[in-house]
Parts: structure tokens; C-alpha cells; sequence
């Protein structure tokens, strides 16, 4: 299979460190969002919502969404899990991933970020806090959901883990302050230093190496 | 169990859908949200988030973020099933739902459009665009990706039509024109006439009774 994603895109981030927890063999097809080719025609045939990461299957068959991705990654590859086999701990670390890809980071989204400063016309100043507000408020409600004992729910890497590693990557990127969350720190440090994750990390991704 | 949530909010909606499909008994306590409910102390207890809605479980145990609990319900309560059983199918209609929940609703939550009022200084109109320009982006998207030839993929309403009946009520209520998406209407007309979206419709809710 082949997955459409750029180094940074968060989303992207989180469908590499699934595939590589499932040793699921894929190739990567980089498209720059610096240089805007997610809205150019030659992608716009591979996902209409020009957004990144799409997963093409072998047989051509097209799959978008990250969570919808994963969903579909642990249908096909079950081992390991990223849902956790407790009924309530697996709506825990779910919750945790849909404030992430629910309230976070659509509000971090370039997309967004753009009307903001373009069409609301905030200035830079703005824009940036508008973003650390809505990061701060989502990583507060993290905060005290995980159990942060080691992984975001107990021993091993799920969903949870999944979606957060990316996402305080990208508060560091956009320097916003969240050392007073010491839970997500501790799981984050954890998280990232699992093979898998590290694999996935932007800095090693074919397009910056 | 006990579900907190407001007639109109479009997350609580959704959860309605899934409890009256899989005839699941709940009551319901109904969080004011023009009163602010949702930010006084005793709700914070329950969701320190301010968010409906949330699920209390028999055992007091709080289930948070709408596809979370819906997961949490499909988990416990399998019949009928909100995935279809096709893997590619149930990543369509999962990337259907996450389109709405984490692209379109996001950005259409009070506590966003309060924000781009507010501290972006937008007027009625601007923040009026803001919300039918997203919306609209998101319901594009989705007018390509459905099959809508009944519901939104084949015979039978799963997670898909579950997210975008609340949200093509949504964009109703905030005279939202998309008139232009006839499969998106047809399949609406389909799922709401199903008697349990039926009995989640807001016009039916306990508080408006």
C-alpha cells in the first residue's frame, strides 16, 4: 500500500506509527504542503478534501481520514492492537484521540489558521495565540482523562498514544508552553522512544532525509 | 445508563440515534446550553470539559466524546451494528463521520464561533460565513464520497447517516444553504424518516417537551 502524507501533517504522523506498530509494509508518496501540491490536480484525484494522508491499497482502492485509516488498519492487521481490549479503557483512549483530532487539530489547521489571519484579519500575534488557546484547552482535558502511569492507558501503546505524540510535536513546532502538563510529558517521552514511533517521527521521513 | 445532553447539540444527537437503533433504555439529563449548564460546577463533575454529551454508565463510570461512546455502544450492544461489515465500507462511512466531527463541528461549536466573534472581532455576518464556509467545505466532501443511493452506503443507516443527520439539521437551524448536494438530501430524507432518528430528533426531547 502506498500512504500520501508530508513529514509534519500530524494526521500523516499518526498513520505512520500505526503501520509501523503493525509491521504493516508501505510505500510513501510525499506531497509538500509547503509548495501546496495537496491542491494541485494530480491529487486532487487521489483526495478531493486536498488534505493529507490518503492510503491508496493495492488494489487502487483510496482511504482518507486518519482515524478512519487506522480503523481500517486494525480491521485487516489486528496484531498489536491500538484499541485496548477493556470495553472502558478502549472508549478512554478513543476519547482521547477524538480530542485531538476533534478539537485540537482542526483548530491548528493551516486551512483555519489561514482564515483567520487572512479573512478575520488577526495579526500574527493572533493567530498564534488562537492557536495555543485552543492546544491548551484540549491537552488540559487530556491531562486529566490519561492515567499517564506509562503508556496514556497502562503498559501498552493505544489510540491514545497514537494521536498525542503528534500532536505535542506540533506544540513544540508552534513553541507553545505545555510544560505544565506533566502527564502528557511523561507519556509522550515514553511513547516516542517505542521503535515504532520513532520510525514515524518527521525528522526520518523520506522526504527531509 | 444516563445520558447528558442538550435537544440541539448535534453530538448528543448523534448518541441518541445509536441508543433508540439498538434499543438501549436510558434516561436523559438535559444540560442547558443557553443557560451555560455545561460550565457550572455540578456539570464539571461530570465532564470537566463542558461538553455534552457524556454517557454515566450504570456503575457511575463517565463516557466522554460522542464516537467514543458510540464505539463504547457498538462494542457492548452490536445489533444492529453502526460499521458495516465490508472493511473498505466501514472506512468510508467511519471517514464520512469524521469529516462532520472533526472538520465540520469544530469549527461550528459556540465555544469557536464565541471566540472568532469575540477575540477576532468578527460581526454577525462575517461570523455567520465563517460557519456556512466550513460547513459547506465539509458537505462537499461528503457529496463525493457517499453512495446515497438510500442511506449513505447500501440498505441499512450506519455511523455515517448517524453524524450527518445532526449536522444537515445544524446547517437548517443556521439557514446553512445546501440545497446544492442532492445526495446528501436524499439520503437525510431516507434516515430521518427511520423511527429511532426519529425519536432522537431534537423537536422530541424531554426539555422541549
Amino acid at each position: 500500500m502506498k500512504l500520501y502524507s508530508f513529514p509534519t501533517s500530524s494526521a500523516s504522523y499518526r498513520v505512520r506509527i500505526v503501520l509501523h506498530l503493525k509491521r504493516v509494509p508501505f510505500e510513501t508518496a510525499t506531497v509538500s504542503l509547503p509548495d501546496k501540491e495537496q491542491r494541485q490536480a494530480a491529487y486532487l484525484k487521489i483526495n478531493p478534501q486536498h488534505r493529507v494522508p490518503s492510503l491508496e491499497l493495492d488494489d487502487g482502492t483510496i482511504l482518507t481520514q486518519s482515524l478512519a485509516i487506522i480503523d481500517y488498519l486494525e480491521q485487516m492487521h489486528p496484531e498489536p492492537p491500538v484499541y485496548p481490549s477493556d470495553p472502558v479503557t478502549r472508549a478512554r483512549s478513543l476519547a482521547v484521540a477524538l480530542i485531538i483530532a476533534s478539537e485540537i487539530q482542526p483548530l491548528n489547521n493551516s486551512s483555519v489558521t489561514e482564515y483567520v489571519r487572512d479573512t478575520c484579519g488577526m495579526d500574527q500575534a493572533g493567530t498564534d495565540r488562537w492557536m495555543a488557546d485552543f492546544m491548551r484547552a484540549g491537552f488540559a482535558a487530556i491531562e486529566q482523562l490519561i492515567d499517564g502511569s506509562h503508556y496514556a492507558f497502562g503498559l501498552e501503546p493505544s489510540i491514545a498514544d497514537v494521536c498525542l505524540v503528534p500532536q505535542v510535536f506540533n506544540a513544540h513546532r508552534h513553541k507553545v508552553d505545555i510544560s505544565d502538563f506533566p502527564k502528557i510529558n511523561a507519556v509522550t517521552d515514553v511513547a516516542t522512544a517505542h521503535p515504532a514511533f520513532a520510525k514515524a517521527h518527521p525528522s526520518v521521513q523520506p522526504s527531509t532525509a
